[in-house]
């Protein structure tokens, strides 16, 4: 058989049938967007690994080294923030190619070090190694949560309300604006390069999943979206057996995204629906806590939307904002062994 | 500057030089076979990260799916091992390029799991992402020790033991032997078969430390074997500002080296200096405790073999059987950056 049949998701299943956990210590393996071990003093460690390979996931033409760094880092902490963890420290691979400079990678490590401040990671270590071509990045952190304010993919219940924090659509939509070099875009300029610079130096939401878990707000559930948020959500119904509505004149969309897609008639919603690397927090919560959710995030600095609500029903239903209501069959996004579709 | 001018050790100095490290419970990073993490339980994590990348440390001509995951397990549990740590869990990225097949991946799998159930890790997770041509595979392990019985490379006292598990240059000769399909080899080869599996499924002496660990010997430092015994004798050295000799007379060669190097007109002791991969342990001693550690290892199925003393005079002399004394100035051994030499 040959993996583009298989895809990635089948894939990971199927590798992880081979390896059965031993130590009562695994809370949770693979299928998640950290696996957890539990710790002698009580707390929970999460792991979390992410590979960034050239010419698959960046392109040395249109992304700097710091960038580079940076956003190796800023993926594998969002990833860390999608379970109510705090990142603690990391561990990075290089894959360096024989010709590569110095000064080169001393931006890099200068990307990754910002990103370690900025999220509160401490890089301890790593490997260095030579490739005989492309980059490659492999990076492993791991962080630490309270029991009790562990966040999954399994748990939102039938009316629970759908939150994600920020913009969705603005990393995908700078990524197609890197991907064709020659195409003449309408809008503005500025516009464009905040879009760009959202694909290539994406945040991490470890702040404000902190102020989730300290809050008494009744998260259900979470995941980060990094798929797409179609995709994404999928992931965190299936886990927690339940459906959806998704209304798409809910979605936050950033100005420029919004001023970009309507100068070059391009559809808002199907792009934030299907495109990938948005690192948002995509998230469940007790209806009930809503409007104090929303309250509490007045003035934070991120913006905090509902765009949806957990059914019973499996499947999503996306409410289209001229009142249309489609099922999605399978959710669009990012798969590393099939074209995205 | 370009990258063979500054070698491995000066790379992984300048960049570590561009991360400082902000939390107190970092106890050691970059610099030693783990870096080390405290836990809020009173243990330390220790944690550690190689990479493979195909025809740099692979060649799937000679290496069979089963063995590559092996060995991706068995060099990490290594590192844990020489921390004096028990290996927990460990998350791996895979990079794969599209053509591969499924059943190469599941056998892949299948040593991946076999290695883990031998070292007692528990593979908890990890990332597969597709590669434009060649494989890479990066694997992370955490382990952990009680704070008192942590190895590391510093602690060396003159006068000191220096002792080694297993045999040395295996490893190195098989590797020649593989690399060197049209040369016609002396000898048996029943022995060539021998080594070239030491190469390519090495073992991780993790029951050894567990029982180092466990005892009341006074192990003052250790290492892993993995670049060659001369360079990680003298990583372990110049961390603890301390010299030695080495005496050629005593390295644990086995029958097969041995038979090998004399059937060929092998030089065994440059070869055993030089070489790398050998995944031993590697480790100073109270002199005083040399007896009943060699005592407590009788019958164990592991040998423990001294092959050298600590000496205050910084340096390595290299006592050759011939009696002749050398002084080493610079170890040889593995360099990703470099030839070796």
């Amino acid at each position: 058989m040959d993996l583009d049949r298989l895809g990635e998701f089948g894939l990971i299943a199927r590798l992880a049938s081979h390896i059965p956990h031993r130590s009562r210590r695994v809370v949770k393996g693979i299928g998640d967007d950290c696996a957890v071990y539990s710790q002698p003093g009580g707390n929970y460690l999460v792991v979390t690994a992410d590979a960034l390979i050239e010419s698959v996931h960046f392109d040395l033409n249109t992304t700097t080294p710091e960038q580079l760094g940076w956003k190796t880092v800023a993926v594998n902490a969002s990833d860390v923030a999608a379970m109510g963890a705090a990142p603690r420290f990391a561990v990075v691979t290089l894959g360096i190619p024989k010709t590569t400079k110095v000064n080169f990678l001393d931006r890099l490590y200068k990307g990754l070090g910002r990103a370690c401040e900025a999220f509160g990671v401490d890089l301890v270590g790593g490997d260095t190694v030579s490739t005989p071509e492309h980059w490659m990045l492999s990076l492993t952190m791991l962080g630490e949560t309270r029991k009790k304010r562990l966040f999954t993919r399994k748990g939102a219940k039938a009316g629970d309300a759908i939150l994600m924090t920020g913009t969705v659509g603005d990393s995908a939509l700078g990524l197609q604006i890197l991907k064709s070099p020659g195409k003449k875009w309408s809008g503005s300029p500025a516009d464009r390069k905040h879009l760009i610079q959202r694909h290539l130096e994406p945040t991490a939401r470890v702040k404000e999943t902190a102020k989730l878990a300290k809050s008494r707000l009744r998260v259900t559930s979470m995941i980060d979206v990094s798929d797409g948020l179609g995709q994404d959500l999928g992931h965190l119904l299936s886990a927690s057996e339940v459906g959806a509505e998704l209304w798409e004149a809910s979605l936050p969309l950033s100005k420029p995204f919004e001023n970009t897609c309507i100068k070059n008639g391009l559809e808002a919603g199907e792009l934030a629906l299907g495109g990938g690397e948005d690192y948002e927090l995509l998230f469940t919560l007790k209806s009930e806590d809503v409007k104090k959710l929303l309250r509490s995030f007045v003035n934070y600095g991120t913006p905090v939307t509902q765009i949806g609500e957990v059914t019973a029903r499996q499947g999503v239903v996306w409410v289209r904002t001229n009142g249309r209501r489609q099922t999605l069959r399978k959710p669009a996004g990012f798969n590393h062994f099939k074209e995205n579709g």
